[in-house]
């Protein structure tokens, strides 16, 4: 009986500028080579970078034909200091062990500098485009975003959660739900955490989670994924919209400073810069017809919702009246909104709610909602709903519930949206629409 | 149009230590109101602590009568030190703001130490009993053990995945897979996400995904839920199941230190003695087994796979040899392990896989994976199973894979198995099995 120990994991990579001049051994796949007169580049792309290798006779000891691309290999070779290089050093090859080989050339080119290809192809090919590093940078700032959110959820409190995604009721109902047969009885897949976050509020007062939901709505558009990601926020003792504006206001610019700090070399890649985000307008939804309506010349069409097209208007006027890129909408008719939104006061035909829109884009709903067991059943009622359907979610309201809110935000938009893509499937590391199960 | 800075988050709860002598604004839900002799102790639950609080007539500017359990409050309060008291302090109480109060009082008790019940109404009245104390513990010490490995991956070179759950093939096949439509074709839940972390395998060389997994099995047992976490982990580079062990066993101590550090005192409420891992036993599934019949003094039965009585007593055996609460278990037969497992060279009939057994329950199974596309093609015919269904992820074969492998360890086990629970339901906020779509 041998015993495993855990007391290492083997590197990914190595930083070259600490070995200049040693003789390293590094694996990776080859990602390019480029035949010069008496030598050659070889790029070979690791984990996180793509290094630069020099090939030439006089040195390696192995012919430059045993290397193909999308081998994978284990190089030994020297660290040779090298300005002109991005890792300010470069490789030169002395041997080679070949780990494996593709079997074939890949139809479509994805070491290039971009993918040049239609977005068809591109998402049709996605196990082979991702590898190219523009591709796959995208999905390394992905995974910034939600690490960079994580770190502030941890430091104000916040407990992730893991809420069920088969389920017997859908929080918003309606058609645009997926159905599926459970031992029999019919079940639903969820299209938001609503419930069960609403209900967990009530035991950690913040909570937080990040989990694919599914929409079957059938949107054909490139705002729209089928599943997508959503970063899902709840939080009790909450009794204004403001606070929880404040507070996705204070998580953009926490996990702004984190992708500054951690993902450098990838926002660079793709020469992204980052929102310089200070403050964020906020405007009531009516006043946001307003606007677009005097913009346009027209009159105010229809007054409960927001086309894509006013979301796009009003956030061009607000990056030229204000220079932000963000612009909170609040106050959304109730009619539009869930049962579970709190109304206004005031004015109960309008809601405590907001959405957050970015670059032309709603990349945010949120609001507080209703907390009281006796108003949320009488708002069910009269929307014609049976409480009864709802009654182990209601089970938290009887029991009591602190005044609470929060919000979701689609990963795949806010990451599509920073990275300037014109659809959000870009963002999408497997994107699932209407027409797209595969890969 | 006013703004919003984004430069402040309320807190949830205070330091008391800090604030000995002072008055202080505290919000929370009234836990449990205990009268004694001329005062009342009550007891407050806030996001991550129960704060004990004393009223008098003497110092409170209201009635006690006005208090109701599971209210919602802020407390206006001196904070006296108390040796004592849990947190070397209590709370005296000067005034009250009540927020919200409950419909009704819950049938269930949820503020002893225990709520005493059987585990179906525990799970029925799941929004109302996860408020008890320790039964919110149990989840703020797993949302310590997915940080506790997050600590880990993002040292370690893992970049995080979002893998679809809606697909058109199954990882493992087979009758338990839950099916629906999909815009009029058929369409699966993910069994794992063991396709995509492979492909990814390609482009980022180490991923991790922590995220929902759907199986259809009738199983009606205590260890088996319908839809679980499964924490997902693929590296490439790799070329024995040692180095698999070994990263398990590393990112589990990793995680034990940070629970030890993070969270204790959720370990102490529920006197959980965290394992001392020092090294973990290896032993082959053959030995297994004939240690197993050696124990029980029969022959060797179901010479493929390992029974759950199996699974105990060897855990029992490698307890009593070697003090180890963990065991792996090696070299499982081929005809028990999916297709893309990789398969001993000198013995084609084993597999270079592995589990994990923890007291007595199996929590992770992992293995070396075929890379080369012209093998997995073959062994995928030898099964009479067919290449073309898995064009879309073989893709990633063709077109060149390092050596690889991974594991999926089930979260709800783990935190069960260190809870020491008899049912893993007690670990699932809201468990989904056969018989369960609700709460």
């Amino acid at each position: 009986m041998y015993r495993i120990t855990g007391s290492s994991v083997p590197v990914t990579e190595t930083n070259l500028l600490e070995h200049i001049g040693e003789v390293i051994r590094i694996h990776g796949s080859v990602y390019k080579i480029r035949k010069m007169r008496g030598f050659a580049f070889v790029l070979l792309r690791c984990a996180k970078h793509i290094y630069q290798c020099v090939y030439s006779e006089e040195k390696a000891k192995f012919p430059l034909e045993v290397l193909v691309e999308e081998s994978c290999v284990i190089f030994q070779a020297e660290v040779v200091g090298e300005e002109r290089s991005r890792m300010g050093a470069e490789l030169h090859l002395i041997d080679v062990e070949i780990l494996s080989k593709p079997y074939e050339i890949s139809q479509v080119v994805i070491n290039q500098k971009e993918v040049d290809t239609s977005l068809a192809t591109l998402l049709d090919y996605r196990p082979v485009t991702l590898r190219n590093e523009k591709e796959r940078a995208v999905f390394r700032i992905q995974n910034g975003i939600t690490d960079g959110f994580r770190i502030f959820f941890r430091k104000y409190g916040f407990t992730e959660i893991h809420t069920p995604k088969i389920g017997s009721a859908g929080a918003e109902g309606g058609a645009n739900i997926f159905r599926m047969d459970y031992f029999g009885k019919e079940a639903y897949l969820a299209q938001s955490p609503q419930f069960y976050k609403q209900m967990m509020v009530g035991v950690h007062e913040r909570v937080f989670e990040i989990a694919p939901v599914f929409r079957a709505e059938k949107h054909d558009t490139s705002r729209h994924l089928n599943e997508y990601t959503s970063v899902d926020v709840e939080m009790g003792y909450v009794t204004s919209v403001e606070t929880l504006m404040e507070t996705e206001t204070y998580m953009l610019k926490s996990m702004f400073s984190y992708l500054k700090e951690e993902y450098e070399e990838e926002l660079a890649l793709l020469k992204v810069s980052l929102p310089d985000l200070q403050e964020i307008p906020v405007i009531p939804f009516a006043k946001v017809k307003e606007i677009v309506a005097r913009i346009r010349h027209s009159e105010v069409t229809d007054p409960e919702d927001l086309e894509p097209e006013e979301e796009k208007r009003i956030c061009q006027w607000v990056k030229e009246k204000t220079g932000s890129e963000f612009v909170f909408v609040t106050e959304y008719p109730e009619k539009k909104r869930p049962f579970y939104t709190m109304e206004s006061k005031e004015h109960p035909e309008l809601t405590r709610s907001f959405d957050l829109l970015y670059q032309g884009l709603e990349i945010t709903t949120g609001g507080l909602r209703i907390h009281n067991y006796e108003e949320q059943v009488a708002k069910l009622q009269r929307r014609g709903m049976r409480p009864e359907s709802f009654a182990s979610y209601l089970m938290a309201h009887r029991a009591g519930l602190p005044p609470h809110g929060g919000m979701g935000i689609g990963l795949e938009r806010l990451t599509s949206q920073l990275l300037g893509y014109s659809n959000v499937r870009r963002a999408s590391l497997f994107p699932r629409d209407m027409h797209r199960l595969e890969p």
